[in-house]
């Protein structure tokens, strides 16, 4: 019986945590394939949680182009309702004054021009109010401009790591055994240096008194780092008697409710930092009795060849 | 006796030393809740030790804009004065000069206009002498903003952990034995990867002399690492014979003047940094006899739910 | 037989894989002498794989500056299309507009005094249509130069390492032994510490198949990390009996398609951040029955004069 | 004989080198007191050598202003040339010009007006000429002020340690033996966490051919690590039977030209990086018979109170 081999397996083996403890994610897949965790927050108001720096680097560019043109929309107002109230005739020269809509819109336009100090200077501050006021909105917008400058640069730069995941994990033969293999790719064409993966199996057994537990045990690897990643690089692991995975079928698997975590770490030549990478399989994106087909030829000039879109393309190979 | 035990344990233990060193804090905590130490530094004039980056990056964001709007207020006080002394009927072109103080004025929002390089252009520089300051103050204008701009940026993306802590560690049943724990979880909704803690228990034993001597002594863990932080993490250091809590009841721990540093660092996914969080506990921060309940459920929809708020619930839980 | 000999290496040492796979790599080098990799990749989109930010911190100087005054010139021929369809007598005051090509003229000019936020006010907005593009067009300058500000930056303060190479690698007397030799010295005048060095040899072996296959070996160095370089480093691989190079000469390795693949860390003092070199040997490279000549000298004043044009400089020495 | 005790000392030693190499330093300090090298480098053009953001980052704050402020002035001084060459009457609107004098100086405030971007508009460019030269002069203006930003807050924000040594390391009695040791606090009062501390003793020989040979040799120390470095820190490394200074007089040092180094590593909290500082002592820094007197106080309002003026006191102390 699986849940009897898994749960003995457990014994020796039993902190081997990730992390997420041992009675989350009922049904559920624990870490969706793009790295994110299948996860809800509560009892914590939104103040108490939110981060501004954190929020405004992890939004889409362009919800972020939105925030910023909606925050200079409603300075200017703001700004321009100061100016209004001043009243515009007596405190901007230069204005046209007509209607009581040019004036809003001069004032408007004068702030605008004031906050980003471009400042034309067709219309311009007279008397103390209005030279006071556009004092401090031309600071506001150097300030204003300086963060945003750093936010943008902050989001253009953010150290990330693309790594391809084939679509499938797979069990294929491997010397006299099997094994269980995923190939990966740098999806850029930067260069990763000591990149290093581990991988977790999760699986969830049916305790004595009827509760399921989850369960954590990492799988060896036939090598866990290497130096250089300018290849496509299959990450594989043996199936002998020590492997958690000895013995059990797809199905098995799929009645535990496994899923197999991948972290991949590396240092980006580009960027010079280190980043990670995360994914997982589920056990409906496994296959068994096939083995990957090499992604790479040599070219006659004496360079070697990547095809970056064959990582999926794998052969029937009867299992061991 | 307490001390006794305390004090042999040190004799095997002599160099766990976080480097307080081992005579200092009499009777207040070392390190206070909010990760500050408890020290006050003498004996160094204030400019050996004042260092503008650090100051900056450090202080309150109320404190920082302060600081901005007085800087700002001065060097136009400055250049007002020198433009005023120049005189500014004759060098600055456009300008309102019917009285002093309107020259003064006058000069004041011109100088404003050029640091910030607005430069609306209605009043504007005329002959050498004031255009060269002005020159000079557009340069100094465009310097002085890139520093701020570079320590608002600094400010606003500096890495930090935002670690809740429960707000008691408790002695609880932990299987056949008991145990030391206390729950941590991260009070922000990004990522910490590879999050590792260390907890210290610090106290104090008498000497055949006389005098106290503060010693210290690093907990084993159940489990010191992990690679994930999405959820509540339990910290346990189990009360085993090679425990020095073992046998100590918090009375013991209170005469002892005992204290728990904890100090997690972890990699933040969002800053793509190191990140680190301190935290410690005295003894009258202790519970004893309790268990901590769980703090998330599944969700219908096969996502995981963490309860925030719940992160102190405990119940009563007899002592093995 | 070489083949062999290497062959039977590889036996006991079959995973030392720095991440090229057993198959790359047929004739020419794998790693160029620049510490690029002579690798093409295929099969990806050009969408797929570009990233602007690597992109724009790995091209050339002369490429970047290209590519922002391009930048600049279509942003400003853009704009001065919408002011110059809006009309330029009616929507820019001041603007000279005698001909068609003197109002485009007056348009692309008026376009790039808002864009870098100049704004000299001769030509000025009027009425809310150009009011308005002028506004967008400064939020768009003030942004794309903040984004231009990170870049450059960003390019100007990249961590790189200036390791400079001995040109050949050479097998000198050593001790009782021989030993593979090269020379390195930081070729910047900047500090580097902790400075940790790899070498790893790749050969090709003929299978029973009759197909080659490419394998590595690492090679065991009599001191692979220094806390200072200050000056030259000699890195020596003794050959001794554990020595894959051991009873081979450079015609073996010749004949083996032999590279020796350098990775080179460091903490560089300046950037204060990790940085790395990469660096190759081919079988051409090498010379055999030579020895280095030290390349310093002690200056009468007590400090110590490092030559850095002689770090190729050896004489004759027969081998042991 | 010291030279023989050191020799043997070597023996089994040997590669216990820093990075200096085995000949470097014949009578001067290899590593000045500020942590810099006593070394000259040659043979390497300017050019070769020559890394711009190491200069600008490592120079004084004087020389930092001297060459923006000079850079400035030269780069106006070009554009004003091209205007003045143009014809200041006909390309610059607004420019007052009775006097050749008057023009040249009216094209070079102009200048100075575009390349900060203030442009006031009293003078500004008409006609295709200087309207496309100062919209080039702007772009210019623009993107250098970025790389100044850049590095003006690089310079800022340059992570460094301040460590106080004690102006002494001493030979004081410690348990049954004595010790070496040395003092140091933190300058700043900002936190640093996890600090490492290495100490290598180098010393010369004189070899069978009477030429003198430089070793090193790392000292064990009684902790090389603390977690926290809130007050002073005693480095300890005991004169036990297999201590390198085992026996040896401070005379017996001075006749070697022994030289004491140390390399500190931390993790800066400010500054969230990894900062290193180094130290070193030569035998004209060394006390024999005293020890050192505690820097700190129990202030009664239960905090600690450190002194830092007095990390150098110490009493006299018999050796054992």
């Amino acid at each position: 019986m699986i849940s009897e081999k898994l749960k003995s397996l457990f014994k020796n083996n039993e902190f081997q945590d990730l992390g997420f403890g041992s009675k989350a994610g009922g049904s559920g897949r624990l870490l969706n394939r793009d790295g994110s965790f299948n996860l809800k927050r509560k009892g914590q108001s939104f103040l108490q949680s939110f981060s501004p720096y954190h929020w405004l680097i992890s939004i889409s560019w362009q919800h972020f182009l939105l925030v910023i043109v909606l925050l200079y929309f409603t300075m200017n107002l703001l700004y321009a309702f100061i100016y209004y109230f001043l009243g515009v005739e007596t405190h901007l020269a230069g204005a046209i004054t007509n209607t009581e809509q040019e004036k809003f819109m001069e004032a408007f336009f004068f702030s605008a021009q004031t906050l980003t100090t471009v400042g034309y200077g067709r219309i311009s501050p007279i008397g103390f109010f209005s030279s006071f006021i556009a004092a401090m909105e031309a600071l506001t917008g150097v300030l204003s401009f300086a963060l945003v400058t750093g936010i943008l640069y902050g989001r253009f730069s953010k150290p990330t790591a693309n790594i391809l995941f084939s679509d499938n994990a797979i069990f294929a033969p491997y010397r006299n055994i099997n094994a269980f293999m995923f190939r990966i790719i740098n999806g850029r064409s930067n260069q990763l240096i000591e990149i290093e993966v581990q991988v977790t199996m999760s699986y969830t057994t049916r305790e004595e008194n009827n509760t399921t537990q989850r369960r954590y045990a990492q799988l060896k690897l036939e090598r866990d780092k290497v130096n250089f990643f300018p290849m496509t690089w299959t990450i594989v692991h043996p199936i002998d008697s020590n492997s958690p995975l000895e013995g059990l079928s797809i199905k098995d698997l799929e009645d535990a409710d496994a899923e197999f975590f991948i972290i991949i770490k590396a240092f980006d030549d580009t960027f010079c930092q280190t980043v990670y990478s995360r994914g997982s399989y589920k056990s409906n994106e496994l296959l068994s009795g096939v083995k990957f087909v090499p992604n790479f030829a040599n070219d006659p000039d004496g360079s070697t060849v990547l095809f970056l879109d064959k990582i999926n393309d794998h052969i029937p190979a009867p299992l061991n």
